[in-house]
């Protein structure tokens, strides 16, 4: 076999046998096949697409590069959650304590943020002393005793898909349903759970800008778990305004944290209820999804899931008493108010520009390699459907960067349309697709 | 700027500017952005082309890259002609010296053999002693005094061009036309010629195995060349059949001297008149094509275009007395005759399998690295129209390779197709396109 010859059959339109992709990839694991004819490969995939079988056979060879763990000495049904990453998605830091409250197994490999979105290990990691690098037998150890765990891809962890990440990011080749789909099942399949519920995020906050793309993705996703024999479900949300009102890696530990203790945050409440009620249906603790639903809100209301993340907090080395005196934690250097630029009602918040803001303030990377700062970010004042008055405050920003204060104040009104009549209330949840 | 931006950029089909390729091919050429960069970036352009701009951009880039060499000192108009290659195309080795031999400088810059095809400086180093690997002094000397020369492309010659095609060659992003014409183009206007005669092949044994991607890419160069204020013709001509009767490096320079001094071998006549005809009617000497034509079978039949091609072997440092005197050169080890496999006529010789079995003797290069052996090759002892029977020779094979004879003579075999009725005759120039 040769790469050129195979580059030029997927670029020519034909489907690339499990042999050959097997060839290719263990050939550029091994730094055999250089990483110019594999980018070349990708680009190519970007436009001829994969066939069904040649997606299995990729994700099969991603998830079989490295260890895939055995969780079977935990007695119970293992269920994890992925999203395909927004602007203020902090549900999973919801999800993680409430379905473990619920009984179920949560084992949860995340991933850190990149460009306009944030990532869950960023945020866990504004928690003073909170682990994310656990060791697979530290790994398995909380998960069996807390009943949930954090952590993130370790090396053992589909080594292929991190070397082929690494160079989609640099080539202009993420946005390509397969390679998205092997690179998430493979480390969600690696990581041993039963049970899977996918929030596939559209809109002009998301990877997938259309619905029909993000379906194909959704669709995507579920056959491959389908393939693995893994309950699968994928939910297609709205993601056309940031998710709840913080932006921002400690205020989302904030905004989790009181809405784990009862505060109602209207758009956080609905995604994290229909997740998590999902996932408690899957793990065998409700007759249905609805029943999952109640059963979550019950461990909020009781309080017992924000019991669970404080477990959670001190089994992965974190300050507990950071969470119990949130207003304890550093404040940002600087702060300005962003006004509102019209009178009328907000009709839109272009979430890909609150994302950006975000990044400038120091709450984000541009990238791998740039640090962040946890205590930078956004509070949102006002959302979609809110009435305004010119002038009326809509943000507040926080960051140590004096200089990018303006800009940003800039950036976050633009970002907000205001029109003379309410907008139609959109839709969250768009579909469910089994 | 930012490459990764800029591929997308590509990918998403918009067009870069001027001083986006500029950013991208400096940045390349100076290490600065890496290979696996360009060759997603070189897929992308694969699938969406350049606009007519982009592609002038390119071609200046590339053409700027290097030195442009100032032939200005030489009273008279340098003509120089281009094939885009082909099985059995020693064209080049008889043009070079009849047009010379009619008064027109010819400055031409060739390539080495890869694949199928072979090159015209593999042919001419099969004539011991002879060097293609001139100074630049030393070319702007021969060609002062012969009127003519022949040499590779020098370090000083479009290096961008240089190294972006061996990133082509083994990422699968030959066959793209923009890339192609910026390629050629870049390398001709870099050798100082005024004028430029191009040979389009198009069918089974050429680049370009369809009509409509063949004239596309023949006006693309011609448009080319015309930005440039260069006087550009293409001739769209067929390659559905090797051309002449020998294939391999010392034969073709055996058939182009036969037929310099007279004998008639009809397609390699014909092409040789055309091709020669236009590049003297544009170097000035004669007042239309048809003149020119006459005028190149004058300098044939009247000896002056022989003595030429003993002239440019003497300047360039090879054996004259290898040409006087061909029956001396060493012989290949083994040799094997082919036979039809049926009754009645060729109506076909698959090019590409001739030139694959001409690799396999070891008259051609699979890797830049390979080193040829200059006596390998084939003879064609029937082409399309011949009657045959049964069992009766239609191809020579010579080679040191024992162990390959048997698989080579059954590639030959299966490259001619016998049919019970004659074919229809093919024509051999397509179109003009000017």
């Amino acid at each position: 076999m040769n790469a050129s010859i195979l580059i030029k059959k997927k670029r020519d339109g034909f489907s690339l046998s499990n042999a050959e992709w097997k060839f290719l990839l263990e050939g550029y694991i091994k730094n055999e096949i250089p990483d110019y004819q594999i980018s070349a490969l990708l680009m190519a995939t970007y436009f001829r697409s994969m066939s069904d079988d040649e997606m299995f056979s990729f994700t099969d060879l991603m998830l079989n590069s490295g260890s895939v763990l055995n969780l079977s000495n935990i007695n119970g049904i293992k269920v994890d959650k992925h999203s395909t990453g927004g602007v203020g998605d902090k549900i999973s830091l919801l999800l993680a304590p409430i379905v473990a409250a619920c009984g179920v197994f949560v084992p949860m490999i995340s991933g850190r943020g990149l460009g306009h979105t944030g990532g869950t290990l960023d945020k866990l990691e504004a928690i003073p002393g909170f682990r994310t690098n656990l060791s697979i037998e530290e790994y398995k150890n909380v998960l069996e005793k807390v009943g949930v765990v954090l952590i993130g891809q370790t090396s053992e962890i589909a080594p292929a898909d991190k070397k082929l990440y690494s160079l989609r990011d640099v080539t202009a080749t993420v946005e390509c349903i397969p390679l998205i789909a092997g690179s998430i099942m493979s480390k969600k399949l690696a990581e041993g759970m039963d049970a899977l519920v996918l929030d596939v995020k559209v809109g002009s906050g998301a990877f997938m800008k259309n619905y029909d793309d993000a379906k194909l993705l959704a669709q995507t996703l579920v056959a491959v778990g389908k393939k693995y024999n893994k309950k699968t479900i994928a939910f297609l949300t709205n993601m056309n305004e940031p998710i709840g009102n913080m932006i921002g890696n400690w205020f989302e530990i904030v905004e989790s944290v009181l809405c784990l203790k009862g505060k109602i945050v209207p758009d956080v409440l609905e995604l994290t209820l229909t997740l998590g009620g999902m996932m408690v249906f899957l793990g065998g603790k409700a007759k249905n999804f609805e029943e999952g639903k109640l059963l979550c809100q019950n461990v909020i209301d009781n309080g017992k899931a924000y019991q669970k993340f404080l477990e959670i907090v001190e089994a992965q080395g974190g300050d507990v008493n950071s969470i119990e005196n949130l207003n304890e934690y550093p404040k940002s250097k600087f702060s300005a108010m962003v006004t509102a630029n019209g009178d009328g009602f907000i009709s839109k918040i272009e979430s890909l520009e609150i994302g950006y803001a975000s990044l400038l303030l120091g709450a984000g990377r541009a990238t791998i390699e740039d640090k962040i700062d946890p205590k930078a970010g956004i509070i949102l004042m006002k959302k979609v459907g809110d009435k305004v008055i010119k002038g009326e405050y809509i943000a507040t920003i926080f960051t140590d960067k004096e200089n990018i204060l303006e800009e940003v104040k800039i950036k976050i009104q633009n970002a907000y349309t205001v029109s003379v009549s309410p907008p139609e209330k959109e839709k969250l949840i768009l579909e469910i697709i089994e």
